[in-house]
């Protein structure tokens, strides 16, 4: 049962507060709040703040349509005013109060700054805002769950993506919606823009092209790209994969997992997955289990069916989940049954993350399930990415890394991991909350020693001197 | 005379802080203040700030790192600090305190934000930050008068911009430096990146490439599109005019006006200057006059060879300034001598705008020249393009203007030249301070009411219904 807020902006003339408030009221609308906007003789025009449950947003409205006298000029909820211009802003860091300022900041003085970069590029990196920026980019064409909406509808995204930097990570990141969907020319235009940034975040870019664009650009340019779909996801699944592992007492080597659906993040998933130490995986598509040795139309899918993890055995989804230890949806609500639950292993960990209805409801799975997360907050254990990406790229910034290596991705989902203390750990806790502060410090932390390790850093920050 | 702020960061060794300051003294140094950054028993690391003149600033340092017992660690100057980390940030508008606020901004709240303006795109304009956000972008290929730096080096003069277009009207503005000097590539990847944008501010593109790329993104792109160091230049110039020829009572109708150097910005000062009402204009560059009926490599010169306002008389720079009323220079130091001013009509106007040193000096000009302007801060009447852009914008992105047309610059110029009152008005005083709190709004205004006239906006502000 979920409530909404909204604001209805209404014109009243010859007509009390009251008898519009008992109306409301009737429709089953609480009233939070009221602002005066404009007030002359006879009518008045203000601001009624309602709180409503979803469902009956409608009849409180039509209701107050109704009323003789009342003029509903528009009505907005508080997600909609919470974007009104937009969600950030620019910020100038010195001011400009007089030509001295000016004179440093800009013309003349700024030619020798220019001149300094122009003879040694890397000064770009303390002269200019390359050093804390990254760029939000996406196509808009998996945005959500809402699927191909375009460039400009994806901005909302990328806003609050570039909220997220900045708050709990202090990175200045900035929504490019790119307004073309060809391979090609999404690399080249990322190519071409990418001197002011010192990384690339792309976000809901559909696969298969997500893979080749983010790959291509890992190569071509000198600093950090990352798909957030991709390795956000797999960094938290695997972070909570390894909590739930200690809670039921299993090693990552010994278990048989399950990763159904095969797209941007399941691939990014099961290479992880490897990279920690999984010894048997089974990825699942529609058509059944890619198996070690299949033929495959997508270059991900064959890389899998070459790996010595995967297993050899065919089957669909109800007959590879028997005897598993884990399933990791990434696919859609309601593939996963309870009997299906029931096959699997002593002690199951399910972690059913589809959006947004998860692959099996709680309510089905839990009485059956040892450990269960979700991509959801109104369930225990959210899988949520904004855990990983903001440390990662804290991290990544400060060390100057040239690439988000698969080491940094898996230091990052262990340092996640263990924001959780063994006394904490259990059940309904092997995940820590975005708004637990230790973790983008302790991601951060775990990221610049992978990097400095692997050597892709160029830079030792000063607390690792 | 010019001053420079240094701070040199010193390790001292077994010498005490007085017999530095006198050697630095002695060398024409003025000790202005002093940071203690570390100390141990023996030694200790301080940033000592030093006024000094420019072309002293090295053998201060010299003497200082004679001294035995120092060790010079770095060296910067104020300008160079002004810069250490770039010169802009991003900031959220709303904070994220919990779980409630972050399902509004972020998902699952998002999603609702991305639909209505998938349904309805022109809804970007309310619900993201389009409607205040412009792009000022370079390919870094003819900045400030250092010529082809490149996109990385052009940056502190991109950031410079958008701070002036933060801090004088509160616009957005993000740098974007590219990685192509392809006039077809740059047109594509400015396309690609637009939908974000409500307008392009493009800077520092070299002619001829500057004018078709201007041009073609015009046409294709539905957000005003304007290439600073073209019509910025241009708008400041004829503002200037407008005040000059007041100060010496001619009419624009009957002046002559000979314009020196016609790359990007002589180009567009000529158009504007036509428009303005000029009669009788003679475009002057290295090989002479550019003729009415004459054949010229470039476009842009051949479409002057094609205006009835353009003269026919053949000549050099020195032949044809003679009875000219005004002169204005975009060209290069030192290209105009007494002599050739003395052969200008009476009254002469002359506007040296050539960077760093003007076509004719002040102490040869000022005695033969009634109204002298110059593209310096440290004479009077500086022509300055930072009393354009801003308000330009301003009033462009609050009207939502398609474009900034040829009748919204020449708008824009009157707005400027009218912020001096007749009272002020005199040969010392022709063009508004850019930190006159005035010119923003005056500009504003009169772009949002010729856009409205001309039909390009699409929205009405408050203040205009």
């Amino acid at each position: 049962m979920a409530y909404n807020n909204l604001v209805a902006r209404v014109e009243l003339k010859n007509i009390s507060f009251g008898e519009v408030a008992s109306v409301i009221a009737k429709a089953g609308g609480d009233i939070v709040s009221i602002d005066v906007i404009s007030s002359s003789g006879e009518s008045s025009v203000r601001d009624i703040t309602i709180e409503v449950r979803d469902i009956e947003e409608e009849r409180v409205l039509d209701h107050l349509k109704a009323i003789p006298g009342v003029k509903v000029i528009n009505v907005s909820d508080r997600t909609f005013l919470a974007h009104l211009g937009g969600k950030i802003s620019t910020k100038t860091k010195i001011p400009i109060k007089n030509r001295d300022d000016l004179s440093r900041v800009y013309t003349p003085g700024v030619a020798r700054v220019c001149s300094a970069i122009s003879e040694d590029p890397r000064k770009a990196y303390s002269l200019t805002i390359k050093r804390n920026t990254v760029a939000v980019i996406s196509d808009g064409s998996a945005v959500l769950g809402l699927g191909n909406i375009g460039p400009l509808a994806s901005a909302p995204v990328m806003e609050g993506k570039a909220m997220l930097f900045k708050q709990l990570a202090d990175v200045d990141a900035f929504p490019i919606c790119l307004d073309t969907q060809d391979t090609e020319e999404i690399i080249q235009t990322i190519k071409n823009i990418a001197p002011i940034f010192g990384g690339i975040n792309l976000e809901d870019i559909s696969s298969p092209r997500c893979f080749e664009i983010e790959q291509r650009l890992s190569e071509e340019l000198d600093i950090p790209v990352f798909h957030d779909d991709q390795h956000g996801t797999a960094v938290v699944v695997v972070a909570g994969l390894l909590n739930a592992l200690k809670v039921v007492g299993k090693k990552i080597e010994n278990v048989r997992v399950v990763v159904n659906g095969i797209g941007a993040a399941g691939v990014a998933i099961c290479k992880m997955l490897i990279n920690a130490g999984v010894k048997r995986l089974v990825p699942v598509d529609r058509d059944g289990a890619i198996i070690n040795g299949g033929t495959y139309p997508y270059p991900m899918w064959q890389w899998l069916a070459e790996q010595d993890q995967v297993e050899k055995q065919q089957g669909t989804l109800r007959d590879v989940i028997k005897d598993a230890d884990v399933f990791i949806g990434v696919s859609r609500g309601g593939v996963l049954s309870a009997e299906d639950v029931q096959k699997m292993a002593e002690d199951p960990i399910v972690f059913a993350m589809a959006n947004p209805n998860p692959e099996i409801s709680p309510e089905e799975a839990l009485e059956h399930v040892r450990v269960f997360a979700t991509g959801r907050s109104d369930y225990p254990n959210q899988i949520n990415n904004v855990l990983a990406f903001p440390g990662i790229y804290r991290g990544a910034l400060d060390c100057r890394a040239t690439h988000i290596n698969e080491p940094m991705k898996l230091a990052a989902a262990r340092a996640i991991a263990a924001v959780v203390t063994d006394k904490e750990l259990n059940e309904h806790y092997i995940i820590p909350s975005i708004f637990n502060e230790q973790v983008v410090s302790k991601v951060r932390h775990a990221v610049i020693q992978t990097a400095i390790l692997t050597g892709v850093s160029r830079r030792i920050p000063k607390d690792f001197r």
